[in-house]
């Protein structure tokens, strides 16, 4: 909806966002995407057949309308995103014939007016998830995850990073376990990438410099949790390495600070709009982006009690929560980056520390205590490459294609996959992964 | 390689293109993606053996290598394309051990030299494909196909197009036909997605208004062509449409023309690499683009003297050739719009032309006689959907899940899916499909 000015015609197509007829005057709520505008009709302008027709319009109905701007007789509208305009109708076409409780904010639920309000359960809402999306809430959720795939390519791509597209059929059984999806592949056997690490790094090997993917991501894990999907969208980037792994970090701080201030300054609206059906506390975070290693996360937690902890293992889901509220207590972030977990916690391809062989050049990064993005320097030399395989119990034979993409000259790299529903859901605080994908695929759930 | 001038020190990390050996003296040639650069070693500047050690690095080992920048004392350097310069080396470093054949331009092969080139076929590329990577012309090749994902979104979301992602894995066996890929999915039957074609339209009644997706598209079909993949990488849109379907062809216009445009102009570089191994001839285009009916496609295969035409029925591959060729000698243009395709020819779903019902509201594109896009208005009134649906063949029970999806309020809309591999193909001339794709999948090919 743009600006229009008071005596002007608009017309304008929509959605029935609701109608409420008072016999010789209505007033219609139009609803496109995030915005919402009220429309009167009266027996003054229009018949009253027409008054009585508009009543009965059905919520969710699309319609072309078109009225007189004027200005609201009663002051600014509460109940609309354009609260300082009223248009006055006189002319309504239905295109097509067709949920006022989906959109209801979450404060109502709180409020002891005693009002039954009916709350729409998530598995409904996903179950009938064309409607689901038309809420202005879920319109701005996926305006921001749009938002967030441009930025990230915005920022890497003023980095001279290079776009590619790689397989997600792969030949073979399995690519890394069991957690993958098999199918026949013309008679071979074959499975569903569950990252696109291998051929990242393979581009690299093929002399891209530096690459990143958009793409569909698949695990085949019977993860029943909050922040586990079987297919997601992928955010991958891998680059060459000059001296340190502290360059690919230095290109994810510039990126994600790119990606927090687009957000918040050129979708303010949608975060608005978000926020008004759950609410949730902006994102802080620092420049530059605060840097702890693994050993300084282990002092912070051990320093506060938390039992359990190995200076040498991997941190747990819980322990990752709780070092997340240590670092916003201490550092005002919600958003850090821990560095140089130890060798036990990362697979066999991470390159080892070259001063401490207990710790690996790997990373992972937090928002609000949950981990959105896991990378690391890569190994490119083939030895190395093998040794570590066999130390970590990796039959040679099975990863030998993977090990034969470095034999040719290899660069050093590194880099990173980060899932975009994570981002979204931890940017907005939506407390679930299932709010920020389309039409989300989990251990239960492959419809619609 | 940035510009540099004479008597400054540079350093740059790169590959060794090959290197010549001349005693006292050596040539290197220096390769950075698209780049390559000559490097002169003299037992003047450095020692005897380093001249010794440098003639004997392996091509492809990635080196870094210091030097003064000199004028090439005998003239421009014909086989680099940095031709202005020669650096005069002081310092080789090499960060990795490890083609020429591989990067021979194809006019070689039509010397009468008496030279035996090595040619290496497709296959040989494709199963070393690391490494075959690394040519000049494939580096560029795969920067066109970033810089056309780009453009491609540039000009969409300039139109207030939002990006989406839709699932990739489909409940049920089959979503149209034999040939998906089926899958097991935690216990229940699942398929790959032929197309985002549903999705597209469920965001559009979802109210998204005008979306667009890059992603993989997968098709088990065992066409063993020079433009069929098993896996490619689909350019989807849709839109809601006010009046008529020639808004969707009005966005297609100025979207392509801004795709190549903007390769012409901002990849002129690329486009001269490719063009120096593989020799095609510039795309012709009109501003605005032409657009021919069906029927007046008909007409000048007829008038042609093409036997077998079917007024009513689809085109052969081999008619949309000759009808291209057509095109190009009457309207100078190898990019052009076919529409209004007859009723016959299209799937149930295609919105069929208000005028005349023997012909729908669709449209394909053509680049060089072959065809990049195909499109149309859908329909979105649920009886029309459901009569098509029954005049097709087609059970209403096993698409009933489609036709739900347009029961609360359907908004009139239209969109197209595009062939990113062949897009860059038919653009650069290049005759074979796994050109265009760094890992292809075909019927026979399931790896790298």
């Amino acid at each position: 909806m743009t600006a229009a000015r008071v005596n002007e015609t608009v017309t304008l197509r929509g959605r029935v966002h609701n109608v409420r007829g008072k016999g010789k005057s209505a007033f219609l709520i139009l609803r496109q995407q995030t915005a919402t505008c009220v429309f009167f009709v009266d027996d003054v302008d229009v018949s009253k057949g027409m008054v009585k027709w508009v009543s009965k319009l059905e919520a969710e109905s699309v319609i072309d309308i078109s009225g007189v701007v004027a200005v609201p007789s009663e002051g600014p509208v509460v109940s609309c995103t354009q609260k300082e305009v009223e248009l006055v109708v006189h002319s309504v076409y239905c295109v097509s014939r067709s949920i006022d409780d989906a959109s209801r904010p979450e404060s109502d639920f709180d409020k002891e007016d005693g009002a039954q309000y009916v709350r729409v359960l998530q598995d409904t809402r996903l179950n009938y998830r064309v409607i689901d999306l038309r809420t202005p809430a879920n319109q701005a959720i996926f305006r921001v995850q749009s938002a967030v795939c441009e930025l990230f390519r915005e920022a890497l791509r003023r980095k001279d990073f290079v776009e590619i597209h790689t397989p997600k059929l792969i030949g073979g059984a399995s690519e890394g376990g069991a957690s993958v999806f098999k199918l026949d592949y013309m008679g071979q056997p074959a499975c569903l990438a569950q990252s696109p690490q291998l051929y990242k790094q393979m581009a690299i090997e093929a002399d891209m410099d530096r690459v990143f993917e958009i793409g569909p991501v698949f695990r085949a894990e019977n993860s029943n949790t909050h922040r586990h999907l079987c297919e997601f969208t992928g955010l991958d980037m891998e680059m060459t390495i000059k001296e340190h792994y502290s360059e690919v970090l230095d290109v994810l701080n510039d990126l994600f600070l790119h990606m927090f201030d687009g957000l918040n300054e050129r979708f303010k609206h949608e975060l608005e709009v978000v926020n008004a059906q759950h609410p949730f506390e902006p994102l802080k975070y620092l420049n530059p982006t605060l840097r702890l290693t693994f050993p300084e996360g282990i002092k912070m937690l051990q320093d506060h009690g938390v039992e359990g902890v190995d200076p040498l293992g991997d941190l747990s889901t819980e322990q990752e929560r709780v070092l997340g509220q240590l670092v916003k207590e201490k550092y005002d972030t919600d958003f850090y980056i821990l560095h140089k977990y130890p060798l036990n916690a990362r697979p066999f391809y991470t390159m080892p520390c070259p001063h401490d062989g207990d710790y690996t050049n790997s990373f992972d990064i937090f928002i609000r205590g949950e981990e959105i993005i896991s990378g690391a320097q890569r190994i490119h030399d083939v030895e190395l490459l093998s040794k570590r395989a066999v130390e970590c119990g990796i039959e040679i034979e099975t990863i030998q294609a993977y090990i034969d993409a470095f034999k040719y000259g290899a660069l050093p790299h590194g880099g990173c996959g980060v899932g975009l529903e994570r981002v979204v859901m931890l940017f907005l605080n939506l407390g679930n992964i299932r709010k920020t994908s389309m039409f989300p695929r989990d251990p239960r759930r492959l419809a619609p």
